[in-house]
């Protein structure tokens, strides 16, 4: 814990969030940048520390001490020697010593580095719906399904620090194809490139009445376009296919609830991204249907969507600095 | 922690087994007793107490003072209350309150109940085959599947004290019917009760060819005597149903324990009872299937059978004066 202000810094794949705040959630200052890698990762960790200044500046702290710096970023990283591995979304970001550089660059010697999912997981729970539990897992729900979980008041890491790959629990042992390389995985019926993927495959083979619905012509005629958005689009449009695709959706995705409920006894789930977006279309629905698969001891749970909603990146920053892991040099 | 001795009481189905031992894992006197149900509690918890100095007298301290009970029981149990709620295999136990009773009869203030899963998954883990390990998971693989989950060096009791029960992961949603009335647990198709339901149906409907199997002439020619000891003699003679059977069963505890390993990234499972008894049957090829469906970082976890054998009660009742729970109202 420390009384000087934190830096969170949380690398998306297309927005950058900055924030300068407080162990105890207040952003004092934020600012957010679209389209920021350049391609080369040390102009881009140069370009983050030159914007430092004016943060504090705009905090009224100008030239204050950092306290800590919290690094967010997609996986997969190796925690264990400070490094963003390879950032699939990030021009440029491979094997990138994101924690040592910035350590020198900015002169703070507590950096740390989290997961985006875990990040996240921990600000929903510490700041957003999770707030008050105990036990907590937090879904994103978007183009892959990342996660990350509390027990016990405390981010589960695992023996390998990779404990909350909710996205690649197996439901099905021959199911379908997951960009992962492995079968059956949650990600592979709920995750959205899954689902797009799944809805251009039944326009070709013509099944559910997927060539007749609206979900092509709403991707402009182009198979290419389809995503997660245009189902939704179709779906509050009553159209039948679109339905049909969200009880699949549904029956998949309590399945992998279920599993979460039954293994960790948590007390609260907390879906971001699209079903935070949508709640209407699926919330009630999903509710009812992970309440009649599990036990009456379970009932319980709460499922919630995610609170934080546009905010998410910088309160996810900002807890990396307390629930990330520093390199193990350096402990 | 106490340095005064522990007496450990195991409520076992069948066997009652107590001792008398220390925090660090010694054994001084143990005792075990079959069919010690009377039908009336009072009377069995009467016989419990009355055994007590005996055992301490065999451990050489006659007369010395308990430093706490520890009392592993199989659920149902209220834990809040200190009660066994139904313990449906032992006769007259239904809403016992084991905690309260036993404080005073023996004059010991410290009593705690855990269940028989979850004590004797903390037995394996400090004594056994998860010693040094930090993060494990311990699966009783009997008629029922029951388990334990060990997480950051703790038991994982859970928001509702209902964590780890992995025997009703639901593994395939519209599935058999479970003993739980819940479809498509694990325990539905790798418990041993619900495995000899599911031969005995295939005999009758002659699939797979279980009607031609050893399988019904192994138990006598009675259904009704079926049971998976008669399945593991089958294979071990090479019958073909008996094959089949061990690949569906295989494949399902796959999937079960993929679950486990990628929600918890655990560092040991340890699998009790049945697989302990026969891993030259199951073990090689669990392992196998077991890397072949979670990632590359996930290889390190270990597949092990537990290591206690025939003194697991002991070694259970001992934790459970460790891990188990005292009633809220004495906190």
């Amino acid at each position: 814990m420390t009384h000087d202000p934190i830096l969170g810094i949380d690398l998306g794949g297309t927005k950058l969030a900055l924030c300068v705040g407080q162990t105890d959630g207040t952003l004092l200052a934020t600012t957010r940048r679209e389209g920021w890698a350049s391609g080369d990762w040390r102009r881009d960790l140069d370009a983050i520390a030159a914007q430092v200044p004016a943060l504090l500046e705009r905090t009224g702290r100008a030239g204050a001490r950092l306290g800590a710096v919290g690094i967010s970023a997609p996986g997969p990283l190796d925690v264990p020697r400070g490094r963003v591995a390879a950032a699939h979304n990030i021009a440029g970001w491979r094997d990138v010593p994101v924690v040592s550089y910035l350590r020198e660059k900015l002169g703070v010697p507590r950096v740390t580095l989290e997961n985006d999912a875990n990040a996240a997981a921990f600000a929903e729970w510490r700041f957003g719906a999770g707030q008050g539990t105990r036990h907590m897992v937090f879904l994103t729900m978007s183009s892959g399904i990342g996660s990350g979980v509390i027990v016990d008041g405390k981010l589960l890491h695992g023996a390998s620090l990779q404990a909350g790959e909710v996205g690649h629990l197996c439901i099905e042992p021959r199911g379908r194809l997951c960009s992962c390389k492995l079968r059956g995985c949650l990600e592979a019926y709920t995750g959205g490139h899954a689902l797009a993927d799944w809805i251009r495959e039944e326009i070709e083979q013509r099944v559910h009445g997927a060539h007749e619905s609206q979900v092509l012509e709403r991707a402009g005629g182009d198979p290419k376009r389809i995503d997660a958005r245009v189902w939704v689009a179709a779906l509050r449009d009553g159209d039948r296919y679109a339905g049909h695709l969200r009880d699949r959706y549904l029956e998949r995705l309590t399945q992998g609830l279920t599993a979460l409920i039954t293994i960790l006894d948590t007390e609260c789930i907390v879906l971001g991204t699209m079903l935070q977006a949508n709640p209407d279309l699926f919330l009630d629905e999903l509710r009812e249907r992970v309440k009649s698969s599990t036990w009456r001891e379970y009932h319980h749970v709460r499922l919630e969507v995610g609170k934080l909603g546009e905010e998410l990146p910088f309160y996810a920053a900002l807890c990396a600095a307390e629930c990330g892991l520093e390199p193990s040099d350096s402990r």
